[in-house]
């Protein structure tokens, strides 16, 4: 009963303290609440009070960790898969990824409508749509990510088998994500792809936008500080080493002020390229052409003919003897 | 009951062994065990026996997710607020934080009185009075916070609103947790403020030291890698990118030998200043001006002077045609 | 009962649908479960069907927490660790060790058994063997892991206690689960090493392999993005920053085509070598000597001798005012 207390008077306060050194403090705390409240009115800051709720962040990634185990059967959560039970397995998984993609894809739309001041009667509908159509693409998700996993194990000499690939490397994670996140993105999910990539690259320091467009056969080598942006386009067979970023050159605003959110913004990389550690390209016209070789450390903002190898020409070291 | 069994004539030992498959190699262990107690008195090893308890990792991460509930109400776990249970939902989550924190801070400082051979005599009361003070600041944290959010928003085109940024932004996440850890910083709590800030560079690859002096709307895009030593200075309104360090010269010792822990090591950027990805500032005597532009990949011991621009002059790029 | 569902004739199925909403689409679940199951048995994608399980990931983080708790007593979990309960706590967490490390390690090589066509007769006992070995090292590595804690209290002028640094270092995690998953590499348990080491990884951005060499007192700065290679070989007293990557030449392939798994192919740091932010080290050839400093973003591929400072000469920077 904070309010009770605050018009006890002062004396009398005091008095209470005295016997409860536990209560030095707490009585001051309904001021607190009262000034947090007053903020959350001020329209310089945000809140949710009165919106509809949010998607599930923890849903979110329960829902990632449902597609791994439909993906890969047997390497995550669901082992002792064998040919007689892998039937009711994947049966149990795909109507419970149906159930909980349904009701997350709702709540990110009819949070999308309230927000744009859309009226939302169809989102329930949408939603279940939507995860159908999800769940129809999964055959063909999980045959491109087992290109993925042939060109890491080509790509690594340290790679001893396929399984410690599937099971252990943060690559696959992030690439797994992504295209898990891309297809939601492409069926116009708002917000849940965003919440699943950046999930990914919490885990993995690997950032890659759910709006950008990957082939097959892709391959990221211990993958920290790679930024992958959301218009870049990557082609079959691409590699690339960590620290590499696919970015945008500082941006332009349109006339009214707002800045330009549509347009190209990030680079082109054909079939068959390879960028090496730490390199940065950037810019939407910018395309390295097919089977082209980018060295470590570049910084590319303009276009590289196909078959070209391209690299820093090695800044010129200084040598001293520190020996007395 | 080891000891009995370590007495076991050898013979016997066999047998039990013989009969019991699973006894193959456990009798060892009380061998394994005494040697490890033995490094436990060891003086170059470290060990926490007899010492007053660490502050709890898990409550300090729970203490950051209470404060975002607060700081962003409906946002995170406290979703389905709105304004007739706004005022309990608040007045629930600050008596909580104040009690939690006013716990860890006492741990905290309780940990440093023994490591320091202290007499600990208010740790509890100087908890409370901590905590109090920090949940005083906590509006004001508010109105920082949705400044930087929007700075967010102005500087990134791909993010399409405000939720999107507060919900999924790892730049976000880096910096609420570093304004938390800079307010227990500036209160003299120590240990706690440096778990938070490690917590938050371990989920977002954002290292950004309680110390550092920050001001409002911050922006960092991408972030991993990021480094902001704890003498840095930042004004308002600037922006980095993902891989930038603002860090410390080969620092030198005292006469003593002694490292020197307190003068300023790290640089101080004024206001409106960016610094592209991959840059390097180093020096407590570096100072880049207001709105001065640094470039991506600039390596920088040297001030800067304001409404300036510094590129690196591109490094020659050698490009080879590998086509037969 | 999908299957009997589906038998329904069609003008049936409507009168469902209408009768219940929420049945709009689950009738077609069956149809992507027949296609998930078809591609099962397609040889392109990779699954678990009918293999022994793998070692479990949980399991093993688990098993680095209790080493945890075992090299630093009283820091983590096991709290309140006195001189009257320390044999008892140590005891505990070291014959639950042995338990748990017998079975993942079993795992392990059960699962590396079948999946090379091996009879597996010796898994069980192999696997009590190498826990029992692996708990013998724990005395050393508890000694080496001072040596690192102690290096970076030297190294490091922001640090405030031992205490901070075992407590709160992402360095120190990385450093203590490489050397929790060396050891378990060099007694040639598989698959279950990279596991913990990509744990470190996730969490820390540092990505040592299980397979390098590292001496003692051994210090990381910040460490995001940090990538040392499987054949790097690493003297005392080394210390290195956030972004240095010591990495392999692009590799050559066998005869056969296949990749060399074999041969060193990333660099050797003698003992004293200091290698500050963003450089790179490439070739298994390559000797940084004892006592050189390698300057920040440097990019070597050749050897460097003793007692030597290499820095970049700087590139040119271009100063431009921006103001009116």
């Amino acid at each position: 009963m904070p309010d009770k207390r605050r018009k006890l008077p002062m004396q009398q306060q005091k008095c209470v303290q005295e016997q409860c050194p536990r209560d030095r403090y707490r009585w001051q705390l309904p001021d607190i609440v009262s000034s947090m409240i007053k903020t959350c009115y001020d329209p310089i800051c945000f809140e949710h009070v009165d919106a509809s709720p949010m998607p599930s962040r923890d849903a979110a990634i329960a829902i990632l960790d449902t597609c791994k185990d439909i993906l890969f059967p047997g390497y995550f959560r669901n082992q002792g898969v064998d040919s007689n039970n892998l039937e009711y397995r994947l049966g149990l998984d795909i109507s419970g990824l149906f159930e909980s993609l349904s009701h997350e894809v709702s709540s990110s739309l009819r949070h999308e409508c309230r927000r744009l001041g859309h009226t939302c009667y169809q989102c329930d509908k949408q939603g279940e749509e939507t995860a159908l159509q999800f769940l129809e693409n999964l055959p063909e998700l999980r045959a491109t990510l087992a290109t993925d996993v042939r060109a890491a194990f080509e790509g690594d000499p340290a790679a001893s088998s396929y399984d410690e690939i599937i099971f252990s490397y943060p690559g696959i994670l992030a690439i797994l994500t992504y295209r898990v996140a891309n297809l939601l993105y492409k069926l116009e999910v708002p917000i849940l792809p965003r919440i699943l990539s950046e999930y990914a690259h919490s885990v993995t320091g690997i950032d890659i936008h759910p709006g950008a467009t990957i082939g097959e056969s892709f391959f990221i080598d211990h993958g920290t500080g790679v930024v992958i942006g959301q218009t870049a386009v990557i082609g079959n067979r691409v590699k690339i080493y960590q620290g590499v970023t696919l970015g945008a050159l500082s941006f332009k605003r349109e006339e009214s002020g707002d800045l330009d959110r549509c347009s190209k913004r990030h680079p082109t990389l054909e079939d068959d390229v390879t960028v090496y550690a730490g390199s940065t390209i950037l810019g939407g016209k910018t395309v390295i052409g097919a089977r082209a070789v980018v060295g470590g450390n570049v910084w590319l903002t303009e276009s590289v003919p196909p078959d070209t190898k391209v690299l820093l020409n090695p800044p010129e070291l200084v040598f001293k003897t520190t020996q007395g």
